[in-house]
């Protein structure tokens, strides 16, 4: 029995573990838009999103099999209800992904996007924080996952950073629709490391049994 | 053991109700703060969000006892898997009220909030729509919960339409500061009335087995 619950849990990892590399792809390939507007993989990343929406019933059914079939208890539970619960932040993750491939597609043509270098800043710290929280899930890593609070307020701070930096070229006359684009994009990159913040609360759930 | 069940089902209904009832009053309270500055509410919408995390874990408590004592299987294990989820909605709602709260505190004195009244009346209809899909919720109302995504695109139209008044006042000269302010607490209804939505999609995944 245990074996098979092993299995099953082993399992669930590898899907978490994909559904989470198609949100890293789908955030880097939304980011690229902001260099050259390319059709092909903004579609790319509204696939990407698609296919998140399918791993996310893929595994919540995974989980609903895990419960009926091997009840498990302590932990075990508190694992498969994180996973339950930490891929709606993955399925948001790549909404938000798609929203700023929309976004991006939808700048003028005469945009300046050279003028904001903090917003590619962001997205690596965002990319970044994501992967390690996804490793605290995967490793059950408890001093990893308590790790990744700090790290979200280095990308809060960006946010704050391209808030004041916008209301500045706004001022210099830079076009305010693209001005809220841009504010829009970083507000998502902002919520995704709030997911990613979430994940790792869930890890610290499952190891310690109550959330932060 | 059903009565039982359906006792601990009960308890788990009030109490999904009581949390959300906290967020509409949170949500009324943060916006009436775009008419006064007023320190007590600001701090009443903090006391509520604390309350909501409240909420979460003590619901999640219900429902992790459910899974082990009930083993509940195909619509009720549907129903109480829902209710854990649909706590992340209500959760999430109690934080955007508390951003949308200390926007407003931080507004500059001298700036006028009746150049927008878009964003009340779209604050109306969010707070409709939440009533409506924990309506939904709580009477397992399939055909009230597959309505919630029109009012959605709705309250979506409000963001669309504040967003293009925003570009015209800035440039009309208003604070662009401001401006950025108004779209954020935009977007967070916005996000409110996305929650929205998610709780209706649980309740269609409840009563039909498949989210939509």
């Amino acid at each position: 029995m245990r074996k098979r619950f092993d299995d099953e849990l082993r399992h669930l990892n590898d899907l978490v573990l994909e559904m989470a590399s198609l949100n890293e792809s789908a955030i880097k390939k939304a980011i690229s838009l902001l260099d050259e507007k390319n059709k092909n993989i903004a579609e790319d990343v509204i696939h990407d999103e698609e296919r998140t929406d399918q791993y996310e019933k893929t595994i919540q059914n995974q989980c609903l099999k895990i419960f009926v079939e091997q009840q498990p208890a302590a932990s075990d539970l508190r694992r498969v209800s994180s996973a339950l619960k930490m891929i709606t932040d993955l399925e948001r993750i790549g909404d938000n992904a798609r929203d700023i491939a929309e976004i991006c597609m939808g700048l003028p043509d005469d945009c300046d996007t050279t003028s904001l270098p903090l917003i590619k800043e962001m997205a690596e710290a965002t990319v970044n924080l994501l992967n390690r929280s996804i490793d605290s899930f995967v490793n059950l890593d408890l001093e990893l996952a308590k790790k990744i609070d700090d790290e979200d307020d280095v990308v809060d701070n960006y946010f704050l950073m391209i808030r004041d930096q916008l209301i500045d070229i706004i001022k210099a006359d830079f076009d305010p629709g693209a001005a809220i684009d841009f504010i829009m994009i970083a507000k998502y990159l902002e919520r995704i490391s709030d997911h990613g913040v979430n994940i790792a609360d869930w890890v610290i759930f499952t190891v310690e049994g109550s959330r932060t």
